[in-house]
């Protein structure tokens, strides 16, 4: 380990140059316009891959953005295990928040700042550079590599479960290695075991055939943004429950174990509350933030326009307005199933003289790993060497949809090992990612690779 | 009145190619970056009044955009009319939805399509021009003229009270002249004798000081979109009833004779829905159409704004969202009042977690005028001379809060004859004028000019 470390310190402004130039590609799989961006992230980690030493780098057509693969397969007899990723990102905006350019990355306070600095491009590169060091110290890995590094996670990795479908015997593997999550505070690495899935929907509501003007319609005629107003106020009661008929069915009461492990953890809501700067936390009655967050569903919206919204104002009745919606589920619920169940209530909630139009979207099934599992404890181990203090287990409010799609697929244990930290605002203006985080990541790594081979005895497979 | 005819008729090319170029001005009040064009659109109205043949003609400074003045004072003895107009218009969005440019006027189906056409370029246009005729054909006019073309009409006339205060004496006159209201139908012109005010205001909320990640922070944390949703929703009952404590406070009911008189004029419900392919109209409980639009206030949200708005999803919690809003007013009820007592609405309403700003923008005072004044009677005869049907008198549910502010400042009666159609989508998309109504409106101006000074007999004024 000691050569590993002096590699890695030596190689540590090369490092972080590579990654900086990574950043500065602005990979959001959301917009087309970005498309030659995404595919130039690819060839980025194509190219990256093999300088590290892999083999069969290639960029994969999916008939979306392009997955990138690479794999070193000549430990006859070891474990495989396939590292997966994503080099896509969020959109920027707003840009004026930003106190740096998104994509041009800054290093301040030993924390690179860039969108996809902590989502994910950060933990995706450190798995490269862990392996690559590990190759250029013993000339060889302890066990076989692959990797599949996607461009659509951020869109709900749209075509990646068709694709791994098509490619299975190429991406077969013992065990799926993860660096999407967060841990649980700086000096606190945990290991996550659940995830949230994902379920997303458009609502467009429709009145007349064009804006009218207030004056002579006002007061006779329906409003578009009246209507999508009645209409997603009836989603969830004044408490904060989601009131869509069904949404809570079949999910399982949260054993008293669970919520003893949790409240051990001693969330300070006060603390948590004053650095969002808000005059009150808001969520579903009966559970604390921690439970919330980590094992209830919610239905979240996440963009409203319609009308005027330019300087002064505007004498309008808007005649169409928009709403863009998503939900976190927790297992036992399925995407598809909560979809039809949101749009049964639309349907249902319509307004007067409105047209409403329900569109699904993205959807991911939520996960929950068999956490006893040699590989999930030798994480934990591999925290302690380079944090110095025991990894916590914990669950994710977030999603992560290709987690169910390799297990569902390949049925092998999926491990989530974070570097993130909650408040490095992925998702949000000024995204940035710990360098300590990076550093002592790197190392995590570097022990986890090494001692997988003598932790997964051969009946753990 | 024979010549006068003929003249219009011979000068139509001309004068349609005059006021295409007067439409192709965007000379949108609301956007700073029209600021400009705004003024270029003064400067063409100064230049087109001296043109005519009236005097002292100027683009005078208000602190806003500039009011063009002008005057015609040859006949002593004779009663002065003040014709006000407006040469600013509305935005022109959403562009997409317009069939031409909104600021490259086209004629089809002897309608003039562009943004101001019919409100109100067209209609002021058509005043200069009637005048003109008259002076170019008797070499005098039989009474004198002042002109006051306004530059905030759209953005609630802001400067224009103080301006008129400042300028009384240049301004001072016995009647006012405005063309900016609509007529009954196509075959049927009417005087408005009522306006609704208007009262405008934006609501801003505010939640966490950044936006957050929907599956880190989803379900312990408020979503400003559902505070601005759940705060809007309290503002309408289902029914379309207004809930704001106090909104309908000193309103005179309706009198038997007036609902008599506006259910003879025989709305068609049926067809006013149809032609706005609506599933159902939409108001307060209780009233006819054009009872709702004439004489019952209104609280309309004219745009809403927040979170993503991009093509796909973005999982994001957004921390703020915004809605402009326009009341529109009848008698008894004040603007300043109105906005105080939504402000204590939304004070009294503010959701958990939630932090909301309340700004009252533009303001302007319903109207009711003398309609048995001679002035106003005369008017209904000149659109009989000039369509051949007797004149209907009605109230409108728009707002021109200068109407108000003339009859406040100089008191004086206030005659508004309309050329607008409802339909011709001021305010939206694809605005036109229907040059039948600039050729009649023309022929009713120069009659209602000729034969005015006669109607007002001294003890009138």
């Amino acid at each position: 380990m000691k050569a590993l470390e002096r590699h890695l310190e030596e190689r540590r402004a090369q490092h972080l140059e590579q990654l900086i130039e990574w950043l500065s590609i602005p990979s959001v799989s959301a917009l087309s316009e970005h498309k030659s961006d995404v595919r130039r992230a690819a060839l980025f980690v194509q190219n990256a891959l093999t300088t590290a030493g892999f083999e069969h780098a290639e960029v994969m057509e999916t008939g979306g953005h392009p997955v990138v693969y690479a794999d070193w397969l000549h430990a006859p007899g070891k474990p495989t295990v396939l590292v997966y990723g994503h080099y896509d990102v969020q959109p920027a905006d707003p840009l004026h928040l930003w106190e740096t350019p998104p994509f041009e990355p800054q290093i301040r306070d030993n924390q690179i700042y860039a969108r996809g600095a902590s989502d994910d491009k950060g933990p995706t590169f450190m798995h490269i550079k862990a392996l690559e060091a590990i190759l250029r110290i013993d000339g060889h890995l302890p066990l076989n590599i692959k990797f599949c590094i996607e461009g659509e996670e951020e869109v709900g990795s749209a075509h990646l479960s068709a694709f791994l479908e098509q490619h299975k015997t190429r991406f077969a593997a013992d065990l799926v290695l993860i660096s999407d999550t967060t841990m649980l505070g700086p000096d606190q690495p945990s290991i996550c075991y659940g995830l949230r899935g994902l379920a997303a929907c458009q609502i467009d509501v429709r009145t007349a055939n064009s804006d009218l003007h207030s004056g002579l319609y006002g007061g006779a005629v329906p409003n578009a943004i009246h209507a999508l107003v009645e209409l997603l106020d009836t989603l969830h009661s004044k408490d904060g429950t989601i009131t869509v008929d069904g949404f809570y069915d079949n999910i399982e009461g949260l054993s008293a174990e669970e919520r003893k492990a949790y409240a051990e953890l001693q969330h300070d809501d006060k603390a948590y509350q004053a650095s969002l700067a808000l005059t009150a936390l808001h969520g579903e009655p009966g559970y604390s933030t921690l439970e919330r967050l980590w094992t209830r569903p919610t239905l979240e919206i996440n963009g409203i326009y319609g009308g005027f919204q330019g300087e002064g104002t505007k004498t309008v009745i808007p005649n169409e307005a928009h709403a863009k919606i998503t939900c976190r589920l927790v297992p036992n619920q399925n995407p598809e199933d909560i979809l039809n169940k949101i749009k049964a209530h639309v349907e249902a909630h319509t307004p007067t003289g409105a047209k409403v139009t329900f569109t699904p979207m993205d959807s991911g099934h939520p996960y929950l790993a068999p956490y006893d599992h040699p590989a999930i404890q030798l994480a934990a181990n591999a925290y302690t060497h380079a944090y110095g203090v025991k990894a916590a287990f914990t669950r994710m409010g977030g999603s992560i949809p290709v987690v169910e799609t390799f297990s569902q697929l390949f049925h092998i244990p999926v491990v989530l090992m974070g570097f993130g930290l909650n408040d490095e605002n992925f998702h949000a203006p000024n995204e940035h990612f710990s360098l300590v985080n990076f550093d002592k990541g790197l190392r995590t790594l570097c022990y986890y690779y090494k001692h997988l081979p003598d932790a997964l005895s051969p009946q753990s497979l």
